[in-house]
């Protein structure tokens, strides 16, 4: 079934929202963070690991999976998520922002993308079709349209011609799309100019999609810029249907950006993080490769009810980060996941109690404060 | 407490023993074999996964604990137990087998084996006092004594020498053993001399240790040649006391030496030939890096009862193994641990029906059968 956003509860001092998005794996409630599984893994860790941190949809990657193992490989063993055994809800990315830190300026034409295959050099093109036409063989439950992401700095010259590009590519997409059970998402451009974000969303609501995300952010851009990026877009969105905003997994910007209406987020992140002993809490992100956990033997954080904070100490995970064990990865992973799910938790009561601004105000207070490494 | 070991059965037409070693953290039938955590963790696994493929005591090692983190801070953090969430017992070994394999003949004196620290070069002493000392602060509850494993070839001559060193060292080590609630073990050398093993048991077994384990194996010696070490050893050691041959986990010579009377077993194998894309298997190991298995939507094998085998295929695997994923070799390493603890279940059934030799012949025919990689 095509999935379907119910608005519950919009702040009334900011544009947060509380809403529930159903789809073909359960109704799940937004703002939400979707732990991000690359290729058909979240890395280090279990599908049941990914229910015990409570992620709702997980994202997995379009490009990585039609070079490893490839598209019909994952069709004939029945789809995306029988193949990686994950029961719950999947959205797919349509591989632009992959193939677009790839590729040469002159290699973007209106056809598609060229770029070389990274594993063995092949040359490849990525078109709108056939970006559409691999994640309807994934079998995902939503669907990216296949866009231009264009990078920061630019020229406004340059960003107007590539939200047409965009559109037409939407387009493109759309028409080719034939998977029922599966949704389409459309993507809006348009850097940090009003006018092109409203004119970009116009026209993709023209071509009704079943959500949005919000492209074009998490390139490098200053995050003040990023936050009108997302002004500029949710002011023009229908209230009625999800907006996803790409790549963004940082704390503070979860927060600012739900403040401006968005609803569902993704990032590398969390997992990331953990590769390199990084722990996110609320007093900031620490380093437990640091000299100063070797005896500390309480957990990352006392209140956090993740796998890792009930059983295991700063002290072992250090051990196991300085032994190269994955398992110091693993539990790092666990936690850093359940920290962003758990803030969307958070934002979520917030948003039910009109309090999101307040919320804000003392997060940032506690996360920049003097604990702060 | 110190462990018991109840002998409940002897096979009709071997050696092979059915037992229960009880310990202070529960009862668990013999042949056993113990999955290897050497650095305070079974590599990529949880202590849930290792209770889930049914582990009984694991096995941690003295020499890399004593280097990182240091037994005192394993030792604040209240045992080796608390330090890595493991609540089944644990053996420690005595750091031997390790600093032998890092020192030169020149290095090894009376007084203890002289090495450079792998990690920094700091110039160090291991000897039977600070062996068990580091064991005692592990708070493991099963210690071995510090003893000299000889290698493969050698000479009789030093043979002899070296078993009396070995002797002297498992009473220097005892003399100065005080943790009540941990049991410690002989270890028998003596190469493939029977008159040299009979002896230093005789010797051992003068001394009282509360088990014996069967070491100068796992260091590249032939299979014929291990298996007379093995029996030349358990021919004369108490019946009731449990027998441990170090580092052997080859599917084979656990049931040949469970055959000549061995009851516990350890190996990094399992784990390490998961990090390299093999996997155990009744038809021998497999390799899921091969390209055949791209489109193999069966589990490893269908009869296996592990997580690995109910939820995932030779393809999915693959794909990790492919990608780089940790998730892979983790599948892995929960197959292959869970093979080998499924293959002393079997034994275990087959010395109480007295078929030990039968189950033997059935076993190698598979093994070695035209499915073989």
């Amino acid at each position: 079934m095509k999935i379907k956003y119910d608005l519950i509860h919009k702040d009334k001092n900011s544009e947060a929202r509380l809403g529930v998005i159903h789809t073909n794996y359960g109704s799940y409630e937004t703002p939400m963070f979707m732990p991000v599984g690359t290729q058909a893994t979240v890395k280090t860790l279990s599908p049941e690991e990914l229910k015990d941190v409570k992620a709702g949809i997980i994202l997995s990657n379009t490009y990585h999976l039609w070079l490893r193992p490839g598209e019909d490989v994952i069709d004939k063993a029945g789809g995306l998520h029988k193949f990686m055994n994950w029961d719950g809800p999947i959205l797919t990315d349509s591989g632009g922002f992959q193939v677009f830190s790839l590729a040469k300026p002159k290699d973007i034409t209106e056809e598609g993308v060229k770029f070389k295959n990274q594993y063995n050099g092949d040359n490849l093109l990525l078109t709108p079709e056939k970006s559409i036409e691999i994640q309807n063989k994934l079998d995902s439950d939503i669907a990216m349209s296949f866009d231009e992401c264009v990078g920061f700095p630019h020229t406004r010259e340059y960003v107007e011609k590539s939200v047409e590009r965009t559109l037409r590519w939407a387009k493109r997409g759309k028409d080719v799309f034939n998977n029922p059970r599966q949704s389409l998402f459309g993507i809006v451009q348009g850097a940090e100019y009003e006018d092109l974000r409203k004119h970009c969303v116009e026209e993709l609501v023209k071509m009704d999609f079943d959500g949005y995300s919000i492209g074009g952010t998490a390139v490098g851009e200053p995050k003040d810029i990023q936050y009108l990026q997302v002004e500029y877009s949710t002011k023009y969105l229908p209230k009625d249907k999800v907006r996803y905003l790409m790549g963004v997994g940082d704390p503070i910007d979860i927060i600012e950006n739900v403040i401006r209406g968005v609803d569902i987020f993704d990032c590398v992140s969390p997992t990331r993080l953990a590769r390199h002993g990084h722990a996110l809490t609320k007093f900031g992100k620490i380093n437990l490769k640091n000299a100063k956990y070797k005896m500390d033997f309480t957990p990352i954080d006392e209140s956090c009810d993740c796998y890792s904070c009930k059983h295991y100490t700063k002290a072992y995970i250090k051990h196991l980060l300085n032994a190269e064990e994955t398992f110091g990865a693993r539990l790092l992973s666990i936690h850093n996941i359940r920290y962003l799910i758990h803030l969307t938790e958070e934002l979520r009561e917030a948003i039910k109690e009109d309090r999101t601004l307040e919320f804000r105000e003392e997060f940032i207070k506690n996360y920049y404060g003097e604990h702060h490494e």
